[in-house]
Protein backbone atom coordinates (compact mmCIF):
# COMPACT_ATOMS: atom_id res chain seq x y z
CA UNK A 1 0.00 0.00 0.00
CA UNK A 2 0.90 3.15 -0.70
CA UNK A 3 1.08 6.14 1.06
CA UNK A 4 1.07 9.92 0.30
CA UNK A 5 2.29 10.64 3.94
CA UNK A 6 3.20 9.31 7.16
CA UNK A 7 0.24 11.00 7.98
CA UNK A 8 -1.84 9.28 5.65
CA UNK A 9 -0.25 5.90 7.32
CA UNK A 10 -0.74 6.73 10.74
CA UNK A 11 -4.86 6.96 9.47
CA UNK A 12 -4.52 3.97 7.75
CA UNK A 13 -3.07 2.32 11.24
CA UNK A 14 -6.04 4.68 12.55
CA UNK A 15 -8.88 2.72 10.27
CA UNK A 16 -7.33 -0.69 11.25
CA UNK A 17 -7.62 0.11 15.06
CA UNK A 18 -11.52 0.90 14.58
CA UNK A 19 -12.15 -2.58 12.65
CA UNK A 20 -10.60 -4.41 15.74
CA UNK A 21 -13.17 -2.51 17.52
CA UNK A 22 -10.74 -0.22 19.19
CA UNK A 23 -10.55 3.29 19.39
CA UNK A 24 -9.07 4.33 16.08
CA UNK A 25 -5.45 6.26 16.81
CA UNK A 26 -2.82 5.66 14.61
CA UNK A 27 0.98 6.43 15.23
CA UNK A 28 3.65 5.91 13.03
CA UNK A 29 7.60 6.23 13.96
CA UNK A 30 9.96 7.83 11.39
CA UNK A 31 13.51 7.03 11.13
CA UNK A 32 16.55 9.83 10.71
CA UNK A 33 16.35 8.42 7.14
CA UNK A 34 13.53 9.20 6.84
CA UNK A 35 11.99 5.74 6.72
CA UNK A 36 9.38 3.80 8.62
CA UNK A 37 10.49 2.33 11.62
CA UNK A 38 7.26 0.99 13.23
CA UNK A 39 3.87 1.75 13.07
CA UNK A 40 0.60 0.94 15.44
CA UNK A 41 -2.93 1.41 16.15
CA UNK A 42 -3.96 1.19 19.53
CA UNK A 43 -4.75 -2.45 21.10
CA UNK A 44 -5.67 -2.07 24.50
CA UNK A 45 -9.23 -3.77 24.04
CA UNK A 46 -6.96 -6.47 22.52
CA UNK A 47 -4.10 -6.95 25.19
CA UNK A 48 -5.97 -6.10 27.65
CA UNK A 49 -3.45 -3.63 28.40
CA UNK A 50 -4.54 0.32 29.24
CA UNK A 51 -1.16 1.23 28.36
CA UNK A 52 -1.26 -0.24 24.66
CA UNK A 53 -1.97 3.14 22.76
CA UNK A 54 -0.48 3.20 19.29
CA UNK A 55 1.81 6.15 20.32
CA UNK A 56 3.82 3.46 23.24
CA UNK A 57 2.80 0.60 20.75
CA UNK A 58 4.95 2.16 18.10
CA UNK A 59 7.80 3.51 20.53
CA UNK A 60 8.32 0.41 22.18
CA UNK A 61 8.65 -1.52 18.86
CA UNK A 62 11.54 0.78 17.75
CA UNK A 63 13.09 0.94 21.01
CA UNK A 64 12.86 -3.14 20.52
CA UNK A 65 14.07 -3.06 16.84
CA UNK A 66 17.22 -0.72 17.69
CA UNK A 67 18.29 -1.69 21.15
CA UNK A 68 18.10 1.16 22.71
CA UNK A 69 15.58 3.19 25.55
CA UNK A 70 16.07 6.47 23.32
CA UNK A 71 14.86 7.47 20.07
CA UNK A 72 16.93 10.52 19.45
CA UNK A 73 16.62 11.94 15.76
CA UNK A 74 13.04 10.01 15.54
CA UNK A 75 9.86 11.72 14.79
CA UNK A 76 6.51 10.60 15.70
CA UNK A 77 3.33 10.80 13.20
CA UNK A 78 0.22 10.29 15.72
CA UNK A 79 -3.37 10.80 14.35
CA UNK A 80 -4.63 12.90 18.01
CA UNK A 81 -3.58 14.63 20.09
CA UNK A 82 -1.52 12.47 22.56
CA UNK A 83 -2.66 11.60 26.25
CA UNK A 84 -0.34 12.63 29.29
CA UNK A 85 0.70 9.16 29.34
CA UNK A 86 2.14 8.65 25.73
CA UNK A 87 3.62 12.67 25.94
CA UNK A 88 5.74 11.55 28.70
CA UNK A 89 6.87 8.31 26.98
CA UNK A 90 7.77 10.78 23.92
CA UNK A 91 9.55 12.49 26.23
CA UNK A 92 11.40 9.88 27.77
CA UNK A 93 12.58 8.35 24.49
CA UNK A 94 13.79 11.73 23.47
CA UNK A 95 11.75 11.58 20.15
CA UNK A 96 12.78 14.68 18.16
CA UNK A 97 9.45 16.30 16.35
CA UNK A 98 6.01 15.43 17.26
CA UNK A 99 3.44 15.81 14.75
CA UNK A 100 -0.28 15.25 15.64
CA UNK A 101 -3.94 15.57 13.82
CA UNK A 102 -6.55 15.89 16.26
CA UNK A 103 -6.60 17.91 18.74
CA UNK A 104 -8.61 16.48 22.05
CA UNK A 105 -10.03 18.60 24.47
CA UNK A 106 -11.43 15.86 26.34
CA UNK A 107 -8.22 13.50 27.11
CA UNK A 108 -5.25 15.28 25.20
CA UNK A 109 -2.31 16.04 27.53
CA UNK A 110 -0.04 18.55 25.39
CA UNK A 111 -2.24 21.41 24.00
CA UNK A 112 -4.80 20.01 27.36
CA UNK A 113 -5.11 19.17 30.63
CA UNK A 114 -1.31 18.05 31.99
CA UNK A 115 0.85 19.79 29.19
CA UNK A 116 3.25 16.95 29.95
CA UNK A 117 5.99 19.50 27.81
CA UNK A 118 5.91 22.60 29.31
CA UNK A 119 7.12 21.89 33.09
CA UNK A 120 10.63 22.01 34.12
CA UNK A 121 10.05 18.05 35.42
CA UNK A 122 9.87 17.05 31.69
CA UNK A 123 13.43 16.73 31.11
CA UNK A 124 13.01 16.91 26.59
CA UNK A 125 10.18 18.30 25.30
CA UNK A 126 9.54 17.27 21.26
CA UNK A 127 8.96 20.47 18.67
CA UNK A 128 5.27 19.84 17.88
CA UNK A 129 3.33 20.51 14.51
CA UNK A 130 -0.95 19.58 15.29
CA UNK A 131 -3.42 20.28 13.06
CA UNK A 132 -1.89 17.46 10.44
CA UNK A 133 -4.69 15.44 9.04
CA UNK A 134 -7.37 17.20 11.25
CA UNK A 135 -10.51 16.54 9.55
CA UNK A 136 -9.62 13.20 8.69
CA UNK A 137 -8.52 12.07 11.73
CA UNK A 138 -11.34 13.62 14.10
CA UNK A 139 -14.05 12.09 11.40
CA UNK A 140 -12.45 8.61 12.19
CA UNK A 141 -12.85 9.14 16.10
CA UNK A 142 -16.49 10.65 15.67
CA UNK A 143 -17.61 7.87 13.40
CA UNK A 144 -16.24 5.22 16.11
CA UNK A 145 -17.45 6.81 19.67
CA UNK A 146 -21.16 7.72 17.18
CA UNK A 147 -21.51 3.87 16.10
CA UNK A 148 -20.72 2.96 19.52
CA UNK A 149 -23.49 5.34 20.88
CA UNK A 150 -25.99 4.14 18.50
CA UNK B 1 10.17 -14.02 52.07
CA UNK B 2 8.57 -12.45 54.32
CA UNK B 3 7.03 -8.45 54.13
CA UNK B 4 5.67 -6.49 57.03
CA UNK B 5 4.17 -4.37 54.45
CA UNK B 6 3.42 -4.12 51.23
CA UNK B 7 5.99 -1.02 51.00
CA UNK B 8 8.17 -3.17 52.13
CA UNK B 9 7.72 -5.50 49.69
CA UNK B 10 7.74 -3.13 46.72
CA UNK B 11 11.18 -1.90 48.41
CA UNK B 12 12.56 -5.08 47.89
CA UNK B 13 11.72 -4.89 43.85
CA UNK B 14 13.23 -1.31 44.29
CA UNK B 15 16.72 -3.00 45.16
CA UNK B 16 16.08 -5.57 43.17
CA UNK B 17 16.25 -3.18 40.20
CA UNK B 18 19.18 -1.12 41.10
CA UNK B 19 20.89 -4.92 41.74
CA UNK B 20 20.08 -4.99 37.53
CA UNK B 21 21.56 -1.07 37.17
CA UNK B 22 18.05 0.17 36.92
CA UNK B 23 17.01 3.18 38.17
CA UNK B 24 16.01 1.67 42.00
CA UNK B 25 11.92 2.23 41.66
CA UNK B 26 9.66 -0.97 42.76
CA UNK B 27 5.90 -1.49 42.80
CA UNK B 28 3.51 -3.90 44.40
CA UNK B 29 -0.08 -4.39 43.01
CA UNK B 30 -2.64 -5.63 45.72
CA UNK B 31 -6.00 -6.93 44.86
CA UNK B 32 -9.42 -6.47 46.23
CA UNK B 33 -8.98 -9.32 48.39
CA UNK B 34 -5.38 -7.77 49.88
CA UNK B 35 -3.21 -10.50 48.28
CA UNK B 36 -0.17 -9.60 45.74
CA UNK B 37 -1.78 -9.58 42.38
CA UNK B 38 1.93 -8.51 40.55
CA UNK B 39 5.23 -6.61 41.69
CA UNK B 40 7.67 -4.87 39.40
CA UNK B 41 10.90 -3.16 39.29
CA UNK B 42 12.09 -0.41 36.86
CA UNK B 43 13.55 -2.68 33.74
CA UNK B 44 14.04 0.04 31.01
CA UNK B 45 17.58 -0.46 30.43
CA UNK B 46 16.79 -4.66 30.27
CA UNK B 47 14.44 -4.38 28.10
CA UNK B 48 15.56 -1.46 25.90
CA UNK B 49 12.27 0.20 26.91
CA UNK B 50 11.69 3.78 28.32
CA UNK B 51 7.80 2.63 29.32
CA UNK B 52 9.42 -0.50 31.16
CA UNK B 53 8.55 1.37 34.75
CA UNK B 54 7.88 -0.21 37.94
CA UNK B 55 4.36 0.86 38.43
CA UNK B 56 3.27 -0.02 34.08
CA UNK B 57 5.01 -3.32 34.14
CA UNK B 58 3.15 -4.06 37.28
CA UNK B 59 -0.03 -2.76 35.96
CA UNK B 60 0.44 -4.00 32.64
CA UNK B 61 0.98 -7.83 34.27
CA UNK B 62 -1.63 -7.65 36.49
CA UNK B 63 -4.41 -6.75 33.49
CA UNK B 64 -2.55 -9.45 31.62
CA UNK B 65 -3.80 -11.80 34.28
CA UNK B 66 -7.12 -10.78 34.82
CA UNK B 67 -7.60 -10.38 30.88
CA UNK B 68 -8.74 -6.76 31.53
CA UNK B 69 -8.29 -3.07 31.06
CA UNK B 70 -8.99 -1.77 34.37
CA UNK B 71 -8.31 -2.77 37.88
CA UNK B 72 -11.02 -1.06 39.92
CA UNK B 73 -10.86 -2.45 43.73
CA UNK B 74 -6.74 -2.44 43.33
CA UNK B 75 -4.45 -0.49 45.03
CA UNK B 76 -1.19 0.22 43.79
CA UNK B 77 1.87 0.92 45.93
CA UNK B 78 5.51 2.97 44.72
CA UNK B 79 8.63 3.87 45.90
CA UNK B 80 8.61 6.60 44.48
CA UNK B 81 6.22 9.38 43.44
CA UNK B 82 5.16 8.01 39.63
CA UNK B 83 6.17 10.48 36.65
CA UNK B 84 3.48 11.70 34.60
CA UNK B 85 3.40 8.39 32.21
CA UNK B 86 2.99 6.32 35.09
CA UNK B 87 0.19 8.31 36.83
CA UNK B 88 -2.14 8.46 33.49
CA UNK B 89 -1.33 4.93 33.16
CA UNK B 90 -2.96 4.11 37.15
CA UNK B 91 -5.85 6.53 35.66
CA UNK B 92 -6.33 4.36 33.13
CA UNK B 93 -6.24 1.54 34.92
CA UNK B 94 -8.49 2.68 37.65
CA UNK B 95 -6.31 1.96 40.32
CA UNK B 96 -8.34 2.80 43.69
CA UNK B 97 -5.61 3.86 45.64
CA UNK B 98 -2.24 5.17 45.31
CA UNK B 99 0.60 4.76 48.03
CA UNK B 100 4.13 6.10 47.22
CA UNK B 101 7.21 6.25 49.38
CA UNK B 102 9.39 9.56 48.19
CA UNK B 103 8.52 12.94 46.86
CA UNK B 104 10.13 13.23 43.14
CA UNK B 105 10.06 17.10 42.56
CA UNK B 106 12.23 16.77 39.26
CA UNK B 107 10.45 13.95 37.60
CA UNK B 108 7.21 13.33 39.13
CA UNK B 109 4.00 14.00 37.99
CA UNK B 110 1.29 13.65 40.63
CA UNK B 111 2.57 16.40 43.53
CA UNK B 112 4.66 17.83 41.50
CA UNK B 113 5.07 19.28 37.45
CA UNK B 114 2.06 17.86 35.26
CA UNK B 115 -0.04 17.22 38.08
CA UNK B 116 -1.91 14.20 35.88
CA UNK B 117 -4.44 13.97 38.07
CA UNK B 118 -5.64 17.38 39.28
CA UNK B 119 -6.66 17.88 35.83
CA UNK B 120 -10.12 17.93 33.47
CA UNK B 121 -8.70 15.88 30.97
CA UNK B 122 -8.68 13.15 33.73
CA UNK B 123 -11.48 10.97 34.43
CA UNK B 124 -10.57 8.61 37.31
CA UNK B 125 -8.43 10.03 39.95
CA UNK B 126 -7.41 7.19 42.62
CA UNK B 127 -6.89 8.82 46.36
CA UNK B 128 -2.90 9.10 46.89
CA UNK B 129 -1.34 8.65 50.15
CA UNK B 130 1.96 9.45 50.09
CA UNK B 131 5.45 9.21 52.13
CA UNK B 132 5.45 5.71 53.33
CA UNK B 133 8.71 4.23 53.52
CA UNK B 134 9.74 7.54 52.34
CA UNK B 135 13.43 7.46 54.20
CA UNK B 136 14.37 3.99 52.70
CA UNK B 137 13.05 4.89 48.98
CA UNK B 138 14.89 7.75 49.11
CA UNK B 139 17.64 6.67 50.43
CA UNK B 140 18.08 4.04 47.78
CA UNK B 141 17.57 6.30 44.87
CA UNK B 142 20.58 8.74 46.50
CA UNK B 143 22.64 5.98 46.89
CA UNK B 144 22.55 4.66 43.46
CA UNK B 145 22.94 7.79 41.63
CA UNK B 146 25.77 8.49 43.80
CA UNK B 147 27.31 5.60 42.92
CA UNK B 148 27.05 6.60 39.14
CA UNK B 149 28.07 10.03 39.35
CA UNK B 150 30.84 8.22 41.75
Amino acid sequence: MEFASHMDRALHQARLAAGRGEVPVGAVLIAPDGSVLSEAGNRTRESCDPTAHAEILAIREACALLGQERLAGHDLYVTLEPCPMCAAAISFARIRRLYYGAADPKSGGVAHGARVFTHPQCHHAPEVYDGLAEAESAALLRAFFEARRG
